[in-house]
């Protein structure tokens, strides 16, 4: 006897959603019943010539089936809220590419389409579920490296020039996710400073950055860019006691955590004549590359997407998680906007279903 | 018979001066006289058991000696004023560490003073003495990356936090001498907004992050960090036609020359439907990594040093280019002040010796 | 109109087979008909919940099918020779997994009989089709880099410890069918030396060392290992003018062509005095990273197998390349046997048909 | 009041002279008297102009003069015999550059001549002062590998070709004196087998390939090259619970402790059915790094050196180490001669000062 297995339909068979198809068909508790693009000829070519699973050009017609309990949207991102709704109206469980939409307003109507129709809402924050993150967020909230001192994170290669979004709209999500699912609970984005530029004349910025203010008084920094050559991700989150490297182009050893570095003296510890000199001490110990499983991210998604159906529980990365991304991105290209200015950003307090712009502490106070 | 040689003293035996001494001793047309420290037995130390360099306390003593016509300054930034005034005062050339001064105005005074006195005031911006930055240098301002698009460049590792100075001080002159020297003349910066944080409660910055607007609308960005455990040292330059990569920690790949990248196609190339789709090609050719000599940058310092004196012009580093260093440090510490907006950097005429401040075209038009 | 299609069968659902079933299912031309393991629910498996292709347990059901032209063998190694001359009695071309056979003798059997019924024999020697091993082919064999000079390789990783074969017969058929296939005609392998050890009593060596000794007197090396924690796969090809390493784990820099080495002056170049001292100088001149495509190995395979079939043409990894590289695998295990003394290599003489124990020039002259 | 310094004169002004000079004038304990050299204005140009250090072309007079205590040689390896000798006649301590002789029976001779004479014979074996050696030393004589499985050193970049030597006699002794250094006393090497190639026609091997036969069964291979165009020097000493990475081109992460590996489970750990098939498991732990101090090696072996004559004790790499490198040179050499057979090792058996020709196990049992 087979277990049971809900339908799931995956919407758009662009660059993503064949990642998806082939995700889908390797999960349990899930069944691919429908791959769907507007261009019924790109469907077919993803699945191939011996595929049971069908094509269709019609979100109606999957919309319409009542075998599908769940679709997965990999469409263009201005499509995203149309489709999600339409997904919900429909009484289908969502799960989103990022990001979940064009802007913060619409992405809380979803969210909260979301919640009145009892559905599940998912982002796919693939990065979030890599085994690397999975042992970040252990570590990081688990104080293995004590307070937060600063977060870095580079995303650099030669990457698609998108013709909807500039390059912090679209790299920028996984880095900000990330920061989201590590960072401890008290230990949130305040403001944000964003620096952009666009030097080959592509009509939207190519490279950028983004300064993080974060509510500990420490900064994280997001370095994108679409021009770049050599390709590095690289994110580093630095503590009191530890800090940790999370390099994702080293698969033998994609997590550092180093027992180094600088410490201050409480004038408790010094002597009248060392306070006046001696601040610091240096510590530099061993560093550690913790063993991680081999694990697709993408499966990890799959999985708990089927998991929060089934057990009927909000996703790891639920909808109030593509939120919180979008409120960080639309500051910051407001500071974009407005010259690099720090721009606070709204607090979203999923509990309350209100939201709360955050009264910013003065940055470099 | 020997040739002609002028005497040297080095003031400063501490971080850096025993470089200088070592490299002194090594340079033709130089004759080390004094190694000079307020704290003898520093000197003595320095200079071993077996030199026949005198070690002193008295700065008087040496300025007054007439066989010295030169020193090099490496005492700490906040004394380099007064000792480079004295020296010149005494009309000895000055070879100084950066930064030249603790603020510009100080910078342009040293730099007048020596122009009337005629004397040699030079920067020791070592960097700028590497084969990788003559390299790079030749490449960039020859054309060979097409015009300059971006321009990033990370110092970062476990870092001796100074007591006097933040880590954009500290640091950045280092990255910023070697853009002035690399740079096309008509790609200057123009607007700098710095960001930094003091996670370690040191008192100043620890962190920092520059983003320069240059005159041609790219945008340069600094990485300066004295907290990461991790030591990277890595500048890019991005152009329309190559973009090339200078890590000065792989000794055996300085610079990689990438003929990669992006390109936008105009619209009398495009076909009418290209021209709503297609707005960039990519270029994926060759990586040439350039055959670099071997040599100590100081020596070059050095080297140059004695030749400016002996040949009576300015070494390639003179004053004019520590104050441009200073100028951009002034600005930058002006914005860390105001929470990151732009500031724009003061121009520096040095032909005619004023100093302009630059009408800024909008940051992120 | 659809176009012609041979079809296929995969037999042998392990470790390599569901590459092969993906594989087939992207090649023009190809049509996969059957999955074939002995376990059939493991055959099942690998197609999952989807497929159209048919699994079944029944190597002869396969073969009786007249709509199967040909079959790919991914078996454990003891039992090729009995698949492969089943499928050829049957009238199938035949794609296998390295190795060809258990023994040379086998597989001279083997392609003979492939002959007598004028079928395709092709080895699966997938380094031959990286985009990597194609330049390194046109590169050295048109003369790029001289003369070879020496030839190293590593291939060293935590392996999987094979229960029927050792390290050598494992791993080695990787470098042996690259070298055979880049080096130029006129250097070729006469003997080689075996050295091997298997320190975790695992019945078999799990580290070795082969020395080849080329016919131009130049050596080759290859360390195999299946303890290593850490991966290695470089390959290095040293010639008179450049050297060529090329190291599969960077993908960004797979392949780097020096313009460095050392040169003999001959004594006509040297004065007198010269000779009896300098004999050598040195080179060090640019290296070059030429951009390679991104195309999968095993893509390349499976289209060369099909147009080898379509065109009743020799695939460019033919049963004799199968058969030189059990030639060598042969005399590397007399070598392991006799002690590490060199063994020489069999020439094989595809053209008369004939084989002959090659003459070999003594070792270290 | 200074404390008691014995007189060094260094011998040579070559290529390894300047650092014994520099190194002997930073030493405690030390009093450099003199550099020695056929061509006295070498001896002037390394002192340069500056040193109160005595140059001189007369071995004589330096050892006639009384103040001299100890001699270090950096001559030719041609001339060490001569040299050395002449110093310990002269009631000399003796530092000597590797190898300790052309041949072994030079070697011992020496020895014993410097135990006759009561005298310190040490050899530069700068590897073996390394911080990264110490802590291999420890680690491994300690247990923290298991036993030892298998070790594995490259040692290659574009080397000087040597006019007397070949590249196993230059470079080989850096490999087997840390290998001699850091195995434990039960593990020592019984037989060798070499391969050599001389591409260039340099008149001796450019190219060189060691396999040692341990006592307990594993194989130690040394891989040297003087025309390889990168440089790698890496150590591998791969265990039974642990194994470690030397990679000393890595200042950051010179030494890498795996916990990762190949088990085999013994027969009383698996049931009737499992024995038949599994026979290994695989541990995939953590990578310690550990934190190793920056230290100059050349001033650990002069800090050694001053040490052992003040203590009047053997010095850690005193003469018999340079005996046990030659021995294994020696059966190197003549295992090249005899086309690469495994050659036994003389054992050296220091207390009882005879030598003994082990009884080889043979090889590859």
């Amino acid at each position: 006897m087979e277990r049971r297995r809900f339908g799931l339909a995956v919407i758009g068979a662009g660059y993503w959603g064949p990642n998806l198809v082939r995700t889908a068909q390797l999960t349990e508790g899930v069944r691919l019943d429908y791959l769907c693009d507007l261009d019924i000829s790109r469907a077919k070519r993803v699945l191939g010539d011996y595929s049971t699973v069908r094509a269709t050009n019609s979100l109606d017609e999957v919309l319409a089936d009542p075998e599908v309990a769940a679709v997965a949207i990999a469409t263009p991102a201005a499509t995203h809220l149309h489709v999600a709704r339409a997904a919900l109206a429909a009484g289908k469980h969502v799960l989103v590419e990022k990001p979940l939409a064009a802007n913060l307003s619409d992405g809380i109507d979803l969210v909260e389409q979301a919640e009145a129709a009892g559905l599940v809402l998912m982002l796919d924050h693939t990065y979030c579920y890599t085994p690397a993150v999975a042992h970040l967020r252990e570590l990081v909230r688990g104080g293995g490296i004590g307070t937060v001192q600063y977060v870095d994170s580079v995303r650099i290669n030669l990457g698609l020039v998108q013709s909807d979004v500039d390059v912090l709209w679209d790299l920028a999500p996984h880095d900000l996710s990330v920061f989201l699912s590590v960072l401890p609970d008290d230990v949130t984005p305040v403001a944000v400073a964003a620096h952009g530029a666009d030097p080959i004349g592509a009509g939207r910025a190519c490279v950028g950055h983004l300064t993080l203010e974060l509510s500990n008084g420490a900064i994280a920094h997001v370095h994108v860019n679409w021009l770049s050559p050599t390709k590095i991700r690289t994110m580093v989150f630095g503590g009191s006691t530890h800090t940790v490297v999370w390099d994702d182009l080293n698969p033998t050893q994609r997590l550092s955590i180093y027992n180094r570095g600088v410490d201050r003296k409480t004038e408790d510890e010094l002597g009248a004549d060392a306070r006046a000199q001696t601040i610091v001490s240096y510590r530099t110990g061993d560093m550690v590359a913790p063993a991680l499983p081999e694990r697709e991210a993408l499966r990890g998604v799959m999985t708990e997407f089927a998991a929060s159906i089934t057990e009927g529980r909000r996703p790891l990365t639920d909808g109030w998680s593509g939120v919180r991304v979008l409120s960080i991105l639309e500051s910051a290209s407001a500071s974009l906007d407005e010259g690099g200015v720090f721009m606070p950003i709204m607090t979203v307090n999923e509990n309350a279903n209100d939201f709360i712009l955050s009264e910013r502490e003065e940055a470099n106070a």
